[in-house]
């Protein structure tokens, strides 16, 4: 079953109820050269669900990864490993497995407002945007690194500082676990058991970069000496 | 029983093993006005264990804060709380338990190289760069959160961005989960069950930047198209 999470992201998605916007910063982030400011990537930085098809040159891979890398980690362990998928036929298998997925629980439910052919449709729409960036990159950490019970924190810090690694080149990335579930990257990707997922990301130039999400004031996340 | 990694860590500063350098950045981070590269934040970010006394004034602090709390998050969850240690009585308490919990292994124990009061010095002595901060910040995680099955990622991703942070305004922090354990830090600063610590990390200005650790090569982390 979908958790309540994955039908309210689900939701928004398939109503469109993204505003999209441009930020300025979008347009400056990658003149030759430049040294992008830290506090405007920061500020800059969004969950980006629909890319254009321009490619993303290995060298800025490269460093995007290499930023991953530098991640605080328990022990100095570095237990990742980022599986980069370009290979257009593994990204469609990708999505068409993320499709069937979701038509299981078509499937599996009793109570249709749509036929099975407009259910597919909808799916595919909704799964357009994520699957339109020319890279995918599969955050894993693996279990046999020297303290693995460590990992549940190595994992997000690099995928963490991969997300503003990316957008300091002007690429956009999604810190992904339900659209595209584990079990389907894992069957797909032939990922071994060894590793664990700990997302994957698209990575490539935003259609557009999405206004900024509404966020709870920050005041309502700080307590001084006492909860 | 502290894990192998507790007990590696633990010797590795004991012995003094850590190579302690200053950073080119490390002078350059805090010119007013400056705006910090976003690469040489990243690469200049190190886990800090010694600190100088200097205050750190308010405006710092909620930048830092706003900076981790702008971390990407399920379905918008923002699912966090930061608890500010800055009292130092508080901070002594939370030092004075650390030692009670590691005298607890010394007499639990019954090889002794060592008498008590030469280990309790001994391990006085490992913790005090770890308590030389001005400031600690409680990384924590909501439980009544919307999504809580998704705060074992947010979690960790605010508390690396709030490392970079830091490090842009010429700070240095510390992951930290076993040096000052979830237990001791939940009891003495009474956290209620609510929460989830992710990590504590010291905030100050270091006694000197250290020197990057060994890392593994790049390459070693990336795999294309297939494990």
């Amino acid at each position: 079953m979908p958790s309540r999470r994955t039908f309210l992201q689900h939701s928004a998605v398939a109503a469109g109820s993204l505003a999209l916007g441009r930020l300025a910063f979008a347009d400056s982030a990658r003149p030759a050269g430049a040294t992008p400011d830290f506090w405007q990537v920061v500020a800059g930085r969004r969950s980006v669900r629909r890319y254009r098809p321009d490619p993303v040159p290995e060298a800025d891979l490269t460093r995007i990864l290499d930023a991953a890398r530098s991640a605080p980690t328990s022990g100095n362990q570095q237990p990742w490993k980022f599986l980069v998928i370009r290979r257009p036929e593994t990204i469609q298998q990708l999505r068409e497995a993320c499709v069937q997925r979701s038509l299981e629980y078509y499937d599996q439910s009793t109570d249709h407002a749509t036929t099975r052919e407009e259910a597919r449709r909808a799916i595919d729409e909704r799964l357009a945007g994520y699957f339109s960036a020319p890279v995918y990159i599969v955050v894993l950490t693996d279990n046999q690194a020297p303290y693995p019970d460590y990992n549940h924190w190595d994992g997000p810090l690099a995928a963490g500082f991969l997300t503003l690694a990316a957008r300091a080149l002007g690429y956009g990335t999604a810190f992904i676990t339900d659209v595209i579930p584990e079990a389907v990257t894992r069957r797909v990707l032939r990922i071994p058991d060894r590793y664990t997922r700990v997302c994957i990301t698209p990575l490539g130039v935003p259609d557009a970069w999405p206004a900024p999400p509404p966020k709870k004031p920050l005041a309502d996340f700080i307590a001084y000496e006492t909860l």
